[in-house]
């Protein structure tokens, strides 16, 4: 397959059939499109633009588009389109997709939407949906599922299947429950197909059913999915109930945006921004650990100053202090991004205790080669072995330091049911820097005999 | 379901079996455990336990384990089985399990391993997966698939289906050939359902199907498949044969492990390592970066010698030199991992030229801010307006100069076709830290006219 590639050329041509109104041709231009692809489009072109499209095509691929626009694209086009036609668009989509569009609306138009939605079944399951907390599996979950009762016979199971299988993409599983609609088990098609007729499912299900609980943390939720290589696993409420399903390609999504927002967290970003996201909006989510970068600065350069009087006999000694400052921030982003992975990863053995004590011994490991490299180079380079030596012994220390604040604060963050990839990047840096930089002075001064 | 957690109870009752030889009562003990749950279980045994285990348990259950284990403890295992034991494991599992199974083994036993494999056929296509590429298409997929020829009726076509399914887990789609094994399309299995059965597949499939090239790179396919929503997709060699189809559930895979090494490499860590590998492997992986982050400091204090001379009038100066380094790496690193997840993500629009110019006004922004601030703090502090203002303008320059490093870098390696991931963390923190001392030292010198 060539993959769709977005070019200005066609977003170009599209704009000019826009401006001429050219219906018909836009419409076939894009019919041999993905809704993924025009989606694409579609956040390249202005708010007017975009809305003429979408009241242009056909409402069963517009709903898909929808769906994959970026957010404030989205909210531009819904802005335009009335009650009526928004519940249009949801009447085409999956529960779980409605129910996400419907969150972001403005709370005065949401009652019409859903007044408006053709298939009743369908809008009572949004509004089920609409009750789940954002970031649990509640708020994963839809509705489409395929169900059947244990005290239902082979023949009227078929036949309701049948009816069900119709709203739903991709079947996966047949669950089966009881009377009092609690999960109990699920089907082999197969195992249906070879029974007689007459037989009622209660003897021939399966007992075994992986599910989640409504409530359950989507990372939980996608941990186990991919754990155990399921491809949709059903939610219960808390008495059991079958209430919602989960398929894999959300749970991709849940993996994706959490690995952003841990590598933006790394990286001293504080909300989940892209490139494209203005000037401002990206300023908002990097001044933030900037300026705590800043005081950390401020700090060190505070106890800097408190080593005035060694700056007339050992000036050397200060211009080392970036590269300890360094060494400490780097030492210790190192450790807590290990942590951090292993945390998120839940491969962790052994308790906190031995933790530490590794991270030391292959802080030491690292920081005895690190100074003796450092050594024979300032030694050559400054000619003063004790200036030299008091430079790599605090370089030691300060990387043994760095590891055990970077080992031991996200522990100490996950403890306390904080996201320890908060304290990966910018804060552990600007920490470390700050002990590194009074470690450093400490051991100068006394190795020194000042 | 109530999540499996591993505790160290469970591993010291099956030590404790192991021990005593109770092979009836471990059987029946982990009977019931999933083999990615027995899989973490042997992780944590020593060689000869986990041995033991392996060969105690049924063949169906252990290939599934084998694959779930980590990779050092599976090797050990293996170690300790003879080729026939191992043919009987690949066996069971599926074409692309199986020759990543092999791809560990020493060299010398390959062949009599795959020359134990009970069922030719299954060999064969093992065989052939050992050819491509571990990081491709080739390396992803399975030869495990349902495909049909164009020219077959619908009664020979459901024949032939029935007797591939039995060797695929998960059917997702029935992919439809002509008589050189070049991919058509693809057949629903309602259309096959309700037409007569002498009809000709060629008259109802369906010619449009995703398909992804052999040689394509994984994280592409990811992509793909994420994008496009897809749980399945087949994959075709050079001249459009059907070869292979790889499933979502190895893009989870690729997803997680491409976010992991991203995340590393901007912590500073430049091989695939886990929390509870050994200190050797953790210092190979990290002490690079440092000895890196060693040469830059060592640069700085080189920078910094060269301004000697101002010591004695503006000690202060150098007492903000972490500030200002600091600062640097940041904003170095907050650009970059902007950047390299812009590129990841394929959501750039406009031009190199456009970015720079964007990042330089959001630097300028940030800048001035975190100057105000600084200027503010220091003039209040220390007393002294002119030095108070050499530090600050310095700030806005460095961080500008910070912001254009880091998002030229990335983007200059991504266009040489390098993985640009790996310019983040310790690679800019330490070329800014370099720059922002430099440029710092030259301006003061400037504004303080010394």
């Amino acid at each position: 397959m060539i993959p769709f590639k977005l070019t200005d050329k066609l977003v170009a041509e599209i704009e000019q059939l826009i401006e001429n109104q050219e219906g018909k041709k836009l419409t076939s231009l894009l019919e041999d499109y993905h809704y993924a692809d025009i989606a694409e489009i579609i956040n390249d072109l202005n708010e007017d633009e975009a809305t003429y499209l979408i009241k242009l095509l056909d409402s069963d691929k517009t709903s898909d588009i929808l769906t994959e626009l970026d957010e404030d694209v989205r909210e531009a086009i819904l802005n335009n389109l009335s009650a009526k036609e928004i519940a249009g668009e949801l009447d085409e989509l999956d529960t779980d997709d409605a129910a996400d569009i419907i969150a972001e609306l403005p709370e005065e138009i949401v009652q019409e939407v859903i007044s408006e939605i053709g298939d009743k079944e369908h809008a009572k399951d949004i509004v089920d949906l609409l009750r789940y907390d954002e970031n649990s599996a509640g708020g994963l979950m839809a509705k489409e599922l395929v169900k059947v009762n244990e005290n239902w016979t082979v023949t009227r199971c078929v036949r309701e299947m049948r009816s069900q299988a119709e709203n739903v993409t991709r079947v996966h599983s047949i669950y089966v429950v009881d009377n009092d609609d609690k999960l109990k088990g699920r089907l082999s098609l197969k195992d249906l197909l070879t029974v007689s007729t007459e037989t009622h499912i209660k003897e021939i299900y399966i007992p075994k059913v992986d599910s989640v609980n409504v409530t359950e943390n989507p990372e939980e939720v996608a941990k186990i999915m991919s754990k155990y290589d399921l491809e949709a696993i059903p939610v219960i409420d808390e008495i059991g109930r079958l209430v919602g399903r989960i398929t894999i390609d959300d749970i991709v999504d849940v993996i994706r945006e959490e690995a952003e927002k841990d590598y933006q967290l790394a990286a001293g970003i504080s909300q989940d921004v892209e490139a494209d996201d203005s000037i401002w909006d990206l300023t908002r989510a990097r001044l933030p650990w900037l300026i705590l970068g800043l005081f950390g600065g401020l700090g060190a350069a505070a106890i800097m100053g408190g080593f005035e009087e060694m700056i007339s006999k050992h000036a050397v000694l200060f211009f080392f202090t970036p590269l300890i400052a360094a060494m400490a921030g780097n030492v210790g982003v190192q450790s807590s991004a290990i942590i951090v992975q292993g945390l998120a990863n839940d491969d962790f053995k052994g308790s906190i205790s031995n933790r530490l004590i590794k991270e030391m011994l292959l802080a030491l490991l690292n920081g005895v080669i690190l100074a003796a490299v450092l050594l024979i180079f300032t030694w050559f380079w400054k000619g003063h072995f004790y200036t030299a030596l008091a430079i790599s012994i605090s370089l030691v220390v300060v990387i043994v330091v760095a590891g055990i604040i970077g080992t031991f604060v996200p522990l100490f963050l996950h403890k306390r049911g904080i996201d320890p990839a908060i304290a990966t990047g910018p804060f552990i840096t600007t920490s470390n820097d700050i002990f590194g930089i009074l470690i450093y002075f400490l051991i100068a001064k006394f190795v020194l005999g000042i």
